[in-house]
């Protein structure tokens, strides 16, 4: 499904929707969902996240454990449980309604000879019970393996986010690589940061400041526009100065990124 | 000047201030400083900065661009200049008051034999004219060739911002090398994520809501108890998967970076 040719469909029902699945992802789907749409069952295998996440919706009824009493009344199905056992639900399920997952890394096939209408829904963010999220701020990303499918899927995420695109699995796998390096490396290189300010009797929280400026900047300006430092202005008397500082890992890294840099804006 | 050395002066006199300097951080500083204290000189080698900066406090009969006009009679000078242009400002000025600077990269021995009481004052952030910045937030580090001169740098400091800390050059040092890994390498990290991005018809803005969760999560959390990804859970099929996908220098920081976050954590 590429981008553009999403239609978007005149349907005004309310979807019920079967929430397989009662972590984080599930938690923040369903309470956002059950607004405009109605929650009618949600299943984990284990008992007390179900019956949780059932109470919260304020609907304690609606909670199972049990694979096979998964109901064949439900129009959407969200599969949003840990990636190597969505094939074995996939495969006991009744094939009704629509189904979709919530993975980055699991291609749109799992559902293939076992479900007839199927797809992808996929929040892009970081998910945590405790901490409270706007959902309506988080990209959604879609496949369906059908226009219709597509389409049902499409509106379902747009009732609850601004932002909603097209996603086949390739995309998808490019956006979990672009967040390994914008989320997990970034991580690393504050680990590094706050290791180095430690050993001075200073942490990472002196830098806050400067990291919500540093991150404030990117969306006005894009980031290769956005460079700063001693590798951008090619200052080697300085990156020599810091280098001969540092040792082991951090001194890898330095070196690496730093030529690297300057390769890119020194030519 | 250690760390808990400092003792609270109870001098409450207005201090007047001679700002050397019309660039973004001299303009941020002037603003600040001019509310609880008194900004009686600008000097700017460009006349059009200096006297931008005097209008801006309404005081535009405050403005030189000649440096035999500095005054004598100001209680602090805060030389906020290009790093390499210091010593000469340093060396040609007379010798009244308390001398500052305010670079992240220079000793403090750049006043020595040109200033009897002298040190720094060093703002941890990045500056830019148009964004307005919160400066009771920004960090200020604090250096002083006297207890006393160290004492009234501070009250200056803590009278427009909430965090003020001492810092010898090895100190500043240590946190201008952190700044690099966590905004100018944290900020190379993006422009990659970026650029994957757009060759599938995406950018950055998707990443923003997971950009900003992963920012403040390390505001309660150590970064190295908040990494996440592949690498962290020693996932090599992902890894290997994102490897075939890329190439050249992404594929250098993803291999690097991803095995030494598997050396730390997967031991």
């Amino acid at each position: 499904m590429g981008a553009g040719t999403y239609q978007r469909v005149d349907t005004t029902t309310v979807k019920k929707i079967c929430i397989i699945g009662a972590g984080n992802v599930a938690t923040h789907l369903a309470r956002a969902l059950d607004r405009e749409n109605e929650v009618v069952q949600i299943y984990s295998q284990t008992p007390t996240h179900a019956y949780e996440l059932s109470n919260a919706l304020g609907k304690p009824d609606i909670a199972t454990d049990n694979l096979n009493e998964i109901t064949r009344d439900a129009d959407i199905y969200i599969v949003s449980v840990r990636d190597d056992i969505i094939p074995q639900i996939v495969s006991i399920t009744p094939d009704n309604g629509i189904w979709a997952h919530t993975s980055g890394s699991v291609p749109m096939d799992v559902f293939k000879g076992h479900k007839t209408r199927h797809g992808v829904f996929y929040p892009l963010q970081t998910f945590s019970k405790q901490t409270e999220l706007d959902v309506s701020k988080i990209p959604f990303f879609i496949e369906g393996n059908s226009q219709a499918t597509y389409n049902t899927l499409y509106k379902l995420a747009n009732s609850i986010s601004d932002t909603v695109e097209p996603a086949d699995s390739n995309r998808r796998k490019t956006l979990h690589i672009a967040a390994v390096f914008a989320c997990n490396f970034v991580n690393y290189m504050w680990t590094e940061a706050d290791e180095l300010l430690r050993q001075d009797g200073l942490n990472i929280s002196y830098l806050r400041p400067l990291l919500e400026e540093t991150l404030n900047k990117i969306s006005s300006v894009r980031p290769c526009d956005a460079q700063t430092g001693p590798a951008r202005r090619g200052d080697t008397s300085i990156i020599n100065e810091h280098l001969s500082q540092l040792d082991g890992e951090s001194k890898e890294i330095y070196n690496l990124l730093s030529n690297l840099i300057m390769n890119r804006y020194q030519r």
